[in-house]
Parts: structure tokens; sequence; C-alpha cells
């Protein structure tokens, strides 16, 4: 049984309540005022619900075929037809630059979408997500030749796209890909093996276009040698490509979605961007693609949620132990009456809307970031974009995983079996920990690139906003269950921060060692901040909807943030106990 | 690829440094010294790896077969045949009194085999695992004659057993039952559906007896209106008994464990005890079961760490932040340099160890329990059982699961994959948190019954056992860093213990609320104490195995037990911030 009703409310209030106003000022965001963003909102729910949602389990438990005789993956029964419906209703491209036929819709749109997307269908929903970061890099550094042949396809959805980097010897370490591109005239001839390569091949469309990292000849060693090309599945004449599916990986879970080994034997290639400087490439196209990995996070564990809420309405087990609701008409008690049911429930829910409210919100200043005229303005948005991006993916995949379990625990045994889908949810979304850099590859990028970039001007930025939050709003009597014990414990991440980061200078081992602590602590911070923002931009709204949120962000508080008390030990006491082992003590 | 060691020399070490030689003094022991003892346990070991192994990922991909016009249940080819081989090597029987042809041993041996034939093949293990139940509640309160007909069988495991409590409409709150029974001569008539049922219906042996929770006709409503029945799917006549499968759940995991749906329609039922006592023959084998359940956790941890330290050894990436780890003529490092990599795989081994330790501390208690001619001793180790029980299994099941994907997340893209079989172990530990009582059931279990019983002597108990060994050991130089911050973390708990019992007194709703973080706090400290009573127990112990023991103690110490920093603030905090929640909130 799937339940899934996607939280179009919930987004209107993240909208009012974050200054979703400034956005829709931007240039370029002139057709997309509140109201309008809203419809098209609702509209997207609405598809995921009454289109993508039927299709999930289906996709689940029929999983894909390949053919290894022609090399060809046949994805589910249905798929295709719901793939055109998809490019019909204009998704593929809404968010894309309107010079090759996007709609030019803000970034922040991308988060409500992401998010019912991936709720309803998270296998579907991958084909058209590695599209949108090879569009990004073809926008960013192909020649207009490459933009003009493969851009307006790619946006429209008519064909799709592939982002072809890991291969068996190299994951994290990218440099270690020895995938070689030779020249031949215009273009270059590739060869060699990729692998996880996600929709690498499917039949939802007659060409696919891959982004593939490999060296040229001439290339120094290592991650400064690595130039990037488009290698279709198709030539511009027609001919099939030397870039063929030699096998699927079986997963735990998205099991719809094919992860495919790509062999290359003298496939033609064309470069993108400047020789050897592919990962510049790789880069521009990372923020968004893990804040929309982020997103997955609490869109399965959002539906889960759901899903148990639903269990829960119709069972009853047991009394409750305050006489006041028991109902003595009944056999039993609805389980909603059990504190525990409800702090399990709130536990999930309540991080769950806080991870949706930052991400929302970070969202918003990518928009910002790139289209503000005012330069501060833009510079402050891009520096919390790049500072909260990490956090984000790996905060709210393993919260979000957590969630979907505390979920399944809630319904007991029925949570355990296939009727609820909610043990789908959890194999689907166990693999956002992993890809697009893994959690602890997030960590390192928090620590090291980012914490450090321009002196720490990134943390500034971030404390400095908080600064200018609370002085405009800690005087509030509505809101000191909230804003209490979110200061008392930003002052402390402000604290371990400047502590870490001595340290680390000083021995960089440590800081790896408390990265992924590090980054914990952050997320519960970074939430926190979320729930106050969002508590603060509702000020004087009457309603249920509202009374729920600050009841919810009070919850946060006592309830999530205080697990912050056993990172910022962690933090302090680094690496001796890890690095105190022998390897063959493992 | 599966890889498993089972852990021998571990139980080795904590037979040893426990104290085994008390137990092997036992009356009815004679024939268990240490020695004999670890002979069995290295069997066991390789029984489990070389027969049960390599029938697990086999199991899971194969499922079973439901045939809806008999009824009956096929398993995964080669199973009837490894169950042949389990009996004949005596696993069944071997625990069981000798009376009925049991071996009479150690209940503390129930611990190392659970353990490793858990680890190897789950699905197959529970079918063993349920008999035990069934075969405990007859020895405790069957008559002379249920005993003679059923006990032999079922100890030798040529019949199975099952547990059938359960029903659609009630779980946790058996009280709700319905099934009925009507007397019919000198046995009954029983009608109703029971769910859940493990190992309802398989094809293992010829008979399979349930033990069967009921309502006569004149009983109590609610719990105490509950009696037991023996219903065999054949009666001793030889006739097919009217108990069929009715249908087998579609699970996460465990797929080759049938979980049934069983319809009784007039099957005819044997009482087992006193009418309208049932529960109380159910609780009787709780803890034991439970216990089991509980050591289900990090066996399933533990193959998990295995699977993915040998990931790591043939695993480069990246260079190693400490020049002197780098291996200059490689292309990369074993990504066993990295900090992150030790830090996940130590918190995995550092929590597995240490409750395998509790678990194998609280199995010796057992068999104190049940045998020590020393009232004292043996009231005392019954109290250590009776609090420990809960804690072993809401705690070990949930670190267990965490520890599972934690051990995925270092393997990558590898760990998700089927390839390696931790995403298997992930599903099949995952119902561990919910079967044999729900984990919030266990923390219900402690802090409203064990806690309260006699006036909290089982706390007090514990307290006097923790207080009697810090007293001889806190001196100790060589053990500071260990003993120091145990030291703290109990005390604290038993400041926790007591505010929390005195607010509990005073309203059930707040004991309710925060038995769960209570049962995880308790849990951190209890693993705590069995790693300090390994360290002293090894004193002056020298080798690598003894020193990669005290540094996991340490490691405990500094990265896991500080986790109880979040655990007692949230049981201060309460029940109000759930509570303020109207129904229709969720």
């Amino acid at each position: 049984m799937q339940t899934y009703n996607p939280p179009v409310g919930d987004y209107r209030i993240l909208l009012e309540a974050l200054g979703y106003d400034r956005v829709a000022q931007l240039k370029g965001h002139e057709d997309y005022d509140l109201e309008t963003t809203m419809a098209l909102i609702e509209q997207g729910g609405v598809f995921a619900k009454e289109r993508m949602l039927p299709m999930n389990q289906i996709g689940d438990q029929k999983g894909l075929q390949f053919d290894p005789a022609t090399g060809e993956v046949k994805t589910p029964k249905g798929f295709t037809a719901l793939y055109k419906d998809f490019c019909a209703q204009g998704y593929p491209s809404l968010g894309h630059s309107t010079e090759f036929g996007g709609g030019g819709a803000p970034h922040t749109l991308a988060a409500p979408f992401n998010e019912f997307f991936c709720a309803a269908n998270k296998s579907f929903t991958m084909a058209s997500g590695l599209s949108f970061g090879l569009i990004e890099a073809l926008e960013a550094h192909a020649d207009d030749e490459l933009k003009q042949r493969y851009l307006p396809k790619l946006i429209s959805g008519e064909w799709t796209g592939t982002m072809c980097l890991t291969e068996p010897q190299c994951g994290t370490d990218l440099g270690l890909l020895t995938t070689k591109a030779v020249p031949d005239g215009d273009a270059y001839k590739l060869t060699g093996t990729k692998i996880w390569i996600t929709f690498g091949e499917h039949d939802f469309t007659d060409n696919i276009i891959h982004l593939v990292l490999a060296r040229l000849p001439d290339a120094p060693e290592g991650i400064k040698g690595i130039s990037t090309f488009v290698v279709p599945k198709f030539t511009p004449d027609g001919k099939r490509n030397g870039i063929v599916c030699g096998g699927l990986e079986h997963k735990l879970g998205i099991h719809a979605s094919p992860t495919c080994v790509m062999n290359m034997e003298d496939a033609t290639g064309y470069l993108v961007g400047v020789p050897h400087k592919g990962m510049r490439a790789m880069f521009t196209m990372m923020n968004n693609a893990r804040l929309m990995v982020g997103i997955e996070g609490f869109a399965l564990a959002d539906i889960a949620y759901q899903t148990s809420v639903a269990f829960c309405r119709d069972r009853r087990q047991g009394r409750s132990l305050n006489s006041e609701r028991t109902e003595p008409n009944e056999k039993a008690d609805n389980i909603l009456v059990h504190p525990d049911v409800r702090r399990q429930l709130l536990n999930v829910r309540s991080t769950n809307e806080g991870m949706r409210a930052l991400a929302t919100w970070i969202a918003m200043q990518i928009d910002i970031a790139h289209k503000s005229d005012d330069e501060k303005e833009a510079g402050w948005a891009n520096d919390l974009v790049s500072l909260m991006t990490p956090v984000i993916k790996g905060f709210c995949t393993e919260r979000g995983f957590a969630n979907i379990s505390d979920a399944m625990q809630v319904m007991g045994g029925a949570g355990y079996t296939t009727d609820w889908c909610v043990e789908q949810y959890m194999r689907d979304e166990r693999i956002a920990m992993i890809y697009e850099g893994t959690n602890h590859v997030q960590a390192l990028d928090l620590v090291g690139r980012k914490l450090a970039r321009k002196n720490g001007q990134l943390y500034r930025t971030f404390a400095k906003n908080v600064g200018v939050f609370l002085e405009k709003n800690e005087g509030r009597d509505d809101m000191k269950d909230i804003i209490g014990p979110f200061k008392e414990a930003v002052e402390r991440l402000h604290e371990v921060t400047m502590a870490m980061g001595m340290r680390g200078i000083q021995d960089m081992e440590y800081g790896a060692a408390v990265a992924s602590n590090y980054l914990t602590l952050f997320g519960l911070v970074a939430v926190g901040y979320a729930w106050c923002m969002v508590i603060a931009g509702i000020e004087g709204k009457a309603g249920a909807a509202y009374d729920t949120k600050r009841k919810l962000a009070k919850y946060y508080m006592e309830q999530i943030l205080v697990e912050r008390h056993a990172y910022d030990r962690l933090i302090e006491v680094g690496k001796d106990n890890m690095m105190a082992f022998a390897d063959e003590e493992f």
C-alpha cells in the first residue's frame, strides 16, 4: 500500500517564510511570481502522485532486463511511456536556460520537484537527474557547436545524459583513472571501462549522451591530467558509437535504475573545454547535484513517514497511560496515544521538515548567487551555498536513512513486509549516502576545502548571517524556546570550528579523523537554524499548520539538537585511538 | 563474495576473562570443561563456515515456494539436506536436558553457536531457534505425557516447533487475541488465524509442533484469559491436523525463512499448563529467546565487518595524510591508512566485541542462575539476567543494524551491490529490532517491569556488582583510561535511573516517553562494563590479541561511550513536547 501526499502546502510556508519574494524579483524570473511557482509545484505534486507513484513498486519488483548479446537494457513495462509523459509536461527543461529551449525557472523549484519525484519513484527520477549535470557542464564549458548539437535535445528530454567518472580501480580517487583518449581528426577515440553509470543504457530515448573523463596521451599523472569528453551512443552521422553497456549491477535498491558497466573501444568523443582541466568541469556541477542528492534523503523519509502515520491511524494496540485519552468503547486505543510512537514519528517529522527548510533556503541562495545584480548579496549567497552543500548532502542522506528505519519501526512487522513499501524506500535511500561523493568525501570537502577557503570566509559569512538573524529575533518572547537552545548550539559550533581549525592546520590527519562527526554537528545546528528562520518568517501567522510548525521547531530543539553533546566531544578526542591500530589488527 | 571466520579465538578470551571456570564447576557441567567447550565451539564455527555460509546467498535469492492448493512450503534446494546434517551434528539437542536426549551443555555455549549460525545463515538458523522456545515451555509447564510425546523428537530435531502468538489485530497487545479453544474430550479444538509464524510450514521435517495461544470459552477478557496449547501438524494417530499455512509474507530480508499465516479450523490441541495462565508459559522462555535475538545483532554485524575489512585490504584509493605511511611505489595507498575508514571500522568492531562480551557474560549468568547451589549467587545471577535481557535485545539489534550500515559505507558502491552480501546482512538483520518484542517493548520491560521489580532490587544488584568490580580494579594504573570514563558514566547512570524512577512513579507516561532513550543509555554503559570486565580479566596476558583488546576497550570509552551525553539530556527533557500534538497533527 503506497500513500503519499506531496507536501505542497509546506513548500508554500517555506517559500513565504524564507524569502521567495527576493528570488521572484531576480532578473529573468519575471514569469515566476509566488503564485505561478506554487501552481507549478502543485502540478508537479499531482504528476508525482498520479503518474509516478503507481509505477514505483512495479519498477522495484520487475527490475531491468539486460541482453548481453546487444548490450541493450529494457526498463520495466510502462516506464518508457511514463518518461514520454514526463517530458511532455516539460519537467526536464523547466529549470534550464531559455537560450536552448529551457523554461528559465528559478533553481528554487528544483527542490520541491526533486523531492516529489524521488519520493514517488526514485529509480525513474534518476534518468533525468543525471542529464541535469551534463547540461550544466556543457553550458559552462562546451564550445558553441557542441552546445547547439546537444543542449536542445538534452534539455527537452528527447535525449538523456550520463556522467562517466568511476572506473574499477578509481572511485573517490579520480586521479587513478586510466581511460584513454587519442586525437582523431577533430574528434578523439576513447578506450576504457567505466562503472556505476546510472542510466548508461536504457530504452527511454533513441540517443544517450555520455560525459566521460579520460586521459589524453600527453596528460600529466593524477588529477591534473584529466580531460572531459562528450561521447554519444549515436554519432551525428547516425552510426552506433563504440560505447556499449557490458552489464548491470545487482543492488540493494533502485532496481529500476540501470547501473551500468560501460565499455568503450575507440568510441568517438568530443573534447569539452580545455585539455587536462576536466576536473574543473566536474566541480561546476557538483554543488547542484549534491544538493539534489541531499533532497533525496528527506524525500524518501517523508513518504516513509506518511506511510507510517497512515498505518498508525488504523492500528489499535494497548491502552493510553493517560486515562483521559482512553476510548473505553474500543477494545484498545489508537497507537498514536503511546508516547514512544509519537517520539519516533516526531523525530522523523521534525528532522524531515527542518532539512526541507534548509535545502529550500540554499536552493534560493543558488538563484541569488547566479542572478543577483548586487555583488555583495550574490557573493554572500554563493558562500552559503558552497559551505552548506556538503552539509546538506551528508546530513540529509544519513538522517533520511535513519528516519526511514524509524518510520518502519513504528509499524512493527508490517513495516518489514513489502506490503507497505517502506522497506523499498529504505533500500532505495541507502545509496544516497554513497553516490555523488560518499558522505565522508562531503565531510572532507567541508573541513578541508570549504572551511579553509579564503581564510575561513565561508564560515564567517554563515556566522554573520546567523548573527544578523539573532540580533533581530532573539528578543522575541514567542521564540525563546526555539532561539535559546539554537543560540547556545551555534556558539558552541563556533568554538568547536575554531579549535578544530587550529588543530587541523598542524595535523591534517586529525582533521580527516573528525570531519564526519563535525559534519553531523554542523548539520544538527544548520537544521536548527533553518527551523529558526522558518519560525521567524511565519511571525504573526495564525492557523493549525503554523501552530504545528512552532511545536515541531520546539521539539527539534529539545529532542534532536541535543545530540550535539556527543559530537563536540568526539571532535575534541581526535584521532589517536584510531591511528593506534596496525593494519593487521583490523 | 562471502567471507567469514567465526570468532572462535575471541570466545576463548571471553570465556577465560569472564569466568567460565565457575560455569564449568556447576552441577551437570562435568563434561564441559573449558577445553571441551572450546573444541565444541570450534566445531560449530567450522560447520557454520563450511556448510551454512555457502547456502546463505542462495537462500536469499531463491527464496521459498508456496503452494496455495496444499499449503505446503518448499525451502530452497539444499536446505533440507543442510538441516539433516545440522541435526546429525547434534546442534538442536546440545543445550537441552539429558532427560529427553539433550546434551546438557551449558547455556553459555548458546552464545557462540547462535552467533556463528546466524552470521553464516540467519534464515536457516531460525528454524531451530523457534523450537528452542517451545522446548523450554514444554519442559517447564507440560504434563508428563506431552513431554514424553514431544520433547525427544523436538530435542533431536526430528521435528521442529513454532510459537503462534500474533494475530492480525494483536501483536504487542496480546490481550486482544481471539483464537478460540473449545474442549473436546481430553483435547481441544482450536479455531483462528495466527500471523508472523516463523517456519510455521516447511519441508525440513515430517511433523511441526505449534505452541498456540488461545482463549477457552470461559476465559476472562484480556491478557488474563489466555491459555497455551500444543497443536501438531500431524496428530498422534497420523492424521493431518486442521492447522494449515494460508500464505507467506514478502519481506525485506530473511527470504529463506518462511513467515507464515497459519489458519486453524477445529485443529486438535493439547493444553499446556493451567487454563488462563498461558502468559506465564510465555514469560518463561522470553529471557533466553530475547538474549538470542540480541546476539543476532552482533552476529550479522561481525560478518559485515569482516567482509568490509576484506574489501579494504584489496582497495587502494588516495594517499595517507601521514607521509610515513605512504607507499610511494604504489599508485595509491591502501584505504586502511585513512582515519575515517578506521573510525568507521573501529566503531563497528569496538561495539560488536563489547556486545559479544556482554551477551556472553549474561549467558553464563543464566547457567549460574539455573544451576548454582549457592542461593545468593543464583539469585544475584538471576537479577542480572532479568535486568540485562531487554538491554541486550534492544541495544544489540539496534546497534548491530547501524554497524552493518557503517560496514557497508566503508565499501562505497561495492557495499550496495549483492556481490559482497553486506546488503543481505543489513536486510536480514533489520527484523531483529522488531520481532521477539519490538525494541520499545524491551524498553518498557526494562523501565516498567525490571527496574520496578522488588523495589529496584535488580538494578541494585547490578550497581553492587559494578561497585565490587570498581573497588577491586579502579586503582589499577594500566586500566585508568578504561575504568575512568566508565566510572563516570555508570555514576551518571545511577543518578539518571534514580531521577527517572522518582518521576516515573508519578507519571507513567513520562516513563514510557523516555524508556527507549534510557535503554540506549543503559546499553552504552553496560557494554562499557563488559569491556572493563574483559580487560580486568586478561590482566597480565601478553600477545597481539590481548593488546588489540586493550586498544579496542579504550577506543570504546573515547569514541562510543560519549554518546551518552545526548541520552541523559533526553531523559531529563521528558514527554511534554511529544504529547503537545493532537492526533490529527501527525
